[in-house]
């Protein structure tokens, strides 16, 4: 089903988005205690809101970003599946709003007051109507073809900024938890956020490169 | 000597850029006891850092992408301008590193430790890294038309997620310092901060769309 033609930019692109996987679920698991949103334990209803905003956001994002490259299929299954990929992500963005306004309730915290909430509300709420729009403009009723045309950059455009938005929250999270550690700071858990960090910024520049050099070289 | 047919993304991005400057300055100077390198209060200090590092890699930097497309000139004047607002860029960023590292030095706090530091200092070295190569590729010795072609889309691309690098560099520090606020988060200062933090993204936006839209429709 995949391509086998896949450039380097998007084999780096798939390695650090694994990488930024595996980097966060053996921080949840080995650091943070796992992660369960019926848990009693309300750190590890907190822990399903880091993986689901990760995974659906940023990682199956990206991967639907990149499906016209890696899916090799007729142009109709290639934008289904993209379109499906980024449903998938805003399902599991709306669980991993659900997790953290939970872990608030349960700890009596209050509600969107930091940087990285205003930055997180603002990328979810674009990327909810971009998929809309998307939707609507290029899947059903779908547009005229000039209309389509015309609207394509935009969306693509849009994608991207979109991506980098989940990624500015995706480090201030990680920043904001790991300021919270205080002392602990300096310690193998808080190098294990630090390369988290990077390697998620890293899979999304990765992801950029290899939509630009798909399309335009 | 400014284009009188900007673009209303280009008029975005400026006023993104201006507001980020008037909220960055706002902060630092209401709240944070001003800046000034020289000073005896090392919070004065620090405060020097968050205003080179975002006027320099950010403010002018994304002025600098955007040159051939606001200054109405010459090309070789606007690439001219493009690399002197770039080389401005990194001279402010060495001060604004020497000024975290010295106020580091004076409150005894470790050096590069942080998510915010990592990011930041990978972001400045390709910074230097993606002038340099521009510098000798473009500008002197000049490498020959089919090398500066192909190198041309890896210098864009290249230039634009350094740019979203130095974004979420930016948004990390304002996260870090707006948590170490503790209980003070629930204050003006913090809700200073947060817009500060929004307006430096939708910068970041606004210089790509314009880019976008200026080379490929």
């Amino acid at each position: 089903m995949f391509r086998r033609s896949t450039s380097g930019l998007t084999v780096l692109a798939h390695s650090f988005g694994i990488l930024s996987l595996i980097l966060l679920l053996f921080w949840l698991l080995h650091y943070r205690g796992g992660l369960n949103l019926e848990s009693d334990i309300s750190e590890r209803i907190f822990n399903v809101h880091p993986f689901m905003m990760f995974f659906g956001l940023i990682f199956l994002s990206g991967e639907g970003m990149m499906a016209y490259k890696t899916i090799a299929a007729e142009k109709p299954v290639q934008k289904f599946i993209h379109m499906l990929l980024h449903l998938i992500a805003i399902c599991m963005g709306i669980i991993g709003i659900h997790a953290v306004l939970k872990f608030h309730n349960k700890e009596n915290i209050e509600d969107f007051y930091s940087l990285h909430s205003w930055v997180g509300i603002a990328t979810f709420s674009i990327f909810l109507l971009q998929w809309l729009v998307g939707f609507v403009l290029f899947m059903f009723p779908k547009a005229s073809p000039g209309t389509r045309a015309r609207a394509l950059p935009w969306h693509i455009c849009g994608g991207r900024a979109l991506l980098y938005m989940a990624i500015s929250s995706a480090l201030t999270g990680l920043m904001e938890k790991a300021t919270l550690l205080g002392d602990k700071y300096h310690s193998n858990q808080a190098r294990t956020i630090n390369f988290l960090g990077l390697s998620i910024l890293l899979f999304g520049i990765f992801v950029d490169f290899s939509l630009v050099f798909a399309r335009y070289v």
